[in-house]
């Protein structure tokens, strides 16, 4: 039955070639280990792929939209760009949670919504749209489906602020920043943050001072409640192959 | 004084249309900092550029070469080319250190040899040639001037023992392995381990074990040595710009 692949590649606007590397992007080890008889290959040298395919394309185009900016801010705006919690974000909001193939201990187990599984698959994809289009393609994918929704970290405004109002006119929930993460030396330390609305993580940020990184998370946030309006989600996918 | 970016290119059998950004890539930030006026800029973003382009061909060649690998072994395989030691041994094979334009404080303090530094141009390098003539220029200078030099870690010989070996025969100096790290949780250990020739070191290599380190890192020694036998070096390069 392949009608669930057709429409995955309808979702995207996407051909694909060998529709055999799609499957393979969504296949998690547990569905192969549950099926050898198949001789179905997982995802995990695709999200090898895919990952080093995500980290050029962001790293070009941060790199081309802001001319000045020094190299360590980069690296930071990339981290936060091509880290679980925000390619999390960018699989649910391609529905690729629904496309998933999970062995049955994987699937009781909650595995569908798990983010290190859900951004495997994320990278996998993109790796299988490497192999079968070329790094054009991805950076077609990417300018479509991801850059629209980054903050733009850049503009300086004060995004606390701004998800603050929101979050009160809105949801009437409390919005809180939890730091992650303190690294690096004492003369380079970054701060890992996230914030959290009514308990659940929306966004992540990464800054050399706490202010910093409440920002990134909160643009972050931001820029997912304004998805989430905007959304209109394609439902009652098949979960079968 | 061009005839400097004019002899690199020679070298390396290119031709830059912005020759610019071949200067960038070898323009440390001591030298914009002592040449303001000049309005150069160093290598800090291309850096960052380059380390990305570097990333995606390397897990390329890497994902096509071994098509039955883990990813794990992928991902082992990939750290140990792209890590400081090897591209200080790419650049160094390039002559790039002669090439580096530093600021005076930085090359009195022996910056020219520094391995962090030499790493940076490299992929700075990468980065602007990436820029100046896309993935397909940087897949090509790969294949042709790293990949020959890596070690066959796929093979499975013992490296150990040919290294042993080849010392014995040529160098007679003492042949030591040091663990630079042990990371990972219990159940994902991985091993750090440089090997030094006469106090010099001249490979590293990561596994899963303490023996499949050592084979790696003997692996990279083997490769430097052989081609310091075969090697003919362009030298008397100009160290003025």
């Amino acid at each position: 039955m392949q009608s669930k692949w057709l429409e995955l590649q309808g979702l995207l606007n996407l051909q694909f070639n060998d529709v055999n590397l799609l499957k393979q992007a969504f296949t998690h080890a547990s569905y192969r280990n549950e099926h050898r008889k198949l001789h179905v290959e997982d995802n995990e040298r695709l999200e090898f792929l895919g990952d080093a395919v995500l980290e050029l394309v962001v790293s070009d185009f941060l790199y081309r939209t802001y001319p000045k900016m020094p190299e360590g801010e980069l690296t930071r705006m990339r981290a936060a760009i091509v880290c679980e919690a925000s390619l999390v974000r960018f699989a649910k909001r391609l529905s690729f949670d629904q496309y998933i193939r999970l062995g049955r201990g994987e699937e009781r187990s909650g595995g569908r919504s798990r983010p290190a599984l859900l951004a495997d698959v994320f990278e996998a994809f993109l790796g299988a749209l490497y192999l079968d289009q070329g790094l054009e393609a991805v950076r077609q994918f990417v300018h479509t489906h991801m850059v629209p929704y980054l903050p733009d970290v850049s503009a300086g405004l004060d995004y606390k602020t701004a998800l603050q109002e929101l979050v009160q006119q809105r949801h009437q929930t409390p919005v809180r920043y939890v730091i992650v993460e303190e690294r690096g030396p004492a003369h380079a330390r970054e701060f890992v943050v996230q914030v959290e609305l009514g308990g659940e993580v929306r966004g992540v940020g990464i800054g050399r001072s706490k202010k910093e990184a409440e920002q990134q998370a909160a643009a972050m946030a931001l820029a997912s409640l304004s998805e989430e309006r905007s959304e209109e989600r394609v439902t009652g996918v098949s979960q079968t192959d």
